[in-house]
């Protein structure tokens, strides 16, 4: 396991951050850890790059030694979302099934491109903020995926034939929204600077309408807290 | 399950394809099984673009419905291999272990985002030109974790989750290099068109001197029929 130069003591981490309230939450809590925290974003072309500038206010509030924004045009590029595809509109009433906002593949993608850098970092630990109470019902969120995707992680990797385990941490799986909130509180993030909303304006500005804004503000609802989100 | 429209009667499939010998093996293979082939290519970053103009010309020459190349740059910038970073050589002697030509989680990252293509194409097949014979030792060419990812594949994605199984086809996986020439002559392969060598020169010359260039010259001399190979 490598040790960070910029942070005596502490083994490196790969966090999947998108900006959002979930996996600010992660950051803050695998920093907590003792983890030497390498944020990795990726443009993919979601509909804003307001993600993208929220991901570098949040690695840099919290201590991440770094943040690497990945270009994924390619895969917003094969479309098959209404987050890829424009001409698919975002839902903003609750729908049945999977929604149209799933990306196809998408964490499977980001968590082998995590694999990746991890394995040259010299790091044995992912973190993911998948969330499978108060989600929106993605495949790719789930503990049995992640379990599966854990796996294939130690067969596929020379880190892994060696001996050196990747361990997949997925802290907020279980956690409702409000827990995700409180825990994020007492960790000191400010979500102020977080962007969850699936058509934020290019200032950031939240829609309040569609799924992720419906799920962030009930969890701070159910927090008792106010909502520092910036609405449009 | 998708049919292809411009090739009525053939469920769709995605096959990976590098351009080199065993990757026009698969692609003749999987089309001879009756699929309409969707081949994908990446671009990230390897030594020479000669890989991509093969895999171009190898596609049109074996029936691929379409052949799209991947901009995957950011994986080839983590470096950590021979292939992507230029201040490691190329070994031109066999090694111990795993040969410094290993790309971290490559296979892991090609899989990922061929099921990204396979669920937005509607298909359920994917193949991998990987062999676990006459190979370099890389862990992620192994049937333990071709399985392991296929299980993944099957949790991660909306198909999956609906009913409809994604197989990963590995049909190399058992076979030695002459087996594969023989096969691959068998359905018609044109050798010279594929490019095998890890540090090709801009016109698809071979070194005839890296671990890729001695595997293909020994399966040609096995299978007991000419090397078409072009030699620098």
């Amino acid at each position: 396991m490598s040790i960070d130069t910029n942070s005596p003591g502490r083994p490196r981490a790969v966090v999947l951050l998108s900006g959002g309230l979930d996996s600010a939450t992660l950051l803050a809590l695998a920093h907590e850890r003792g983890f030497a925290c390498h944020a990795l974003s990726f443009s993919y072309g979601q509909r804003h790059g307001a993600e993208t500038l929220a991901a570098a206010q949040v690695a840099d509030a919290l201590g991440a030694v770094e943040l690497r924004v990945m270009n994924l045009a390619g895969l917003g590029d094969l479309g098959g979302s209404a987050l890829t595809d424009r001409t698919i509109a975002v839902p903003e009433a609750p729908s049945a099934g999977i929604p149209v906002t799933y990306v196809p593949a998408r964490n499977t993608v980001f968590l082998a491109l995590a694999l990746a850098w991890a394995e040259v970092l010299g790091a044995r630990d992912l973190f993911i903020g998948v969330n499978a109470v108060d989600y929106s019902g993605y495949p790719d969120c789930r503990t049995g995926f992640i379990a599966a995707f854990e796996r294939t992680a130690n067969l596929a990797t020379k880190a892994g034939v060696e001996g050196g385990q990747f361990h997949i941490h997925a802290p907020l799986i279980a956690l409702g929204k409000a827990d995700i909130v409180r825990e994020g509180l007492r960790l000191g993030v400010d979500y102020a600077l977080t962007v969850s909303c699936y058509q934020a304006d290019p200032h950031g500005r939240a829609c309040g309408r569609c799924d992720s804004c419906r799920l962030r503000a009930e969890g701070f609802r159910a927090a008792g807290v106010p909502d520092p989100t910036r609405y449009a």
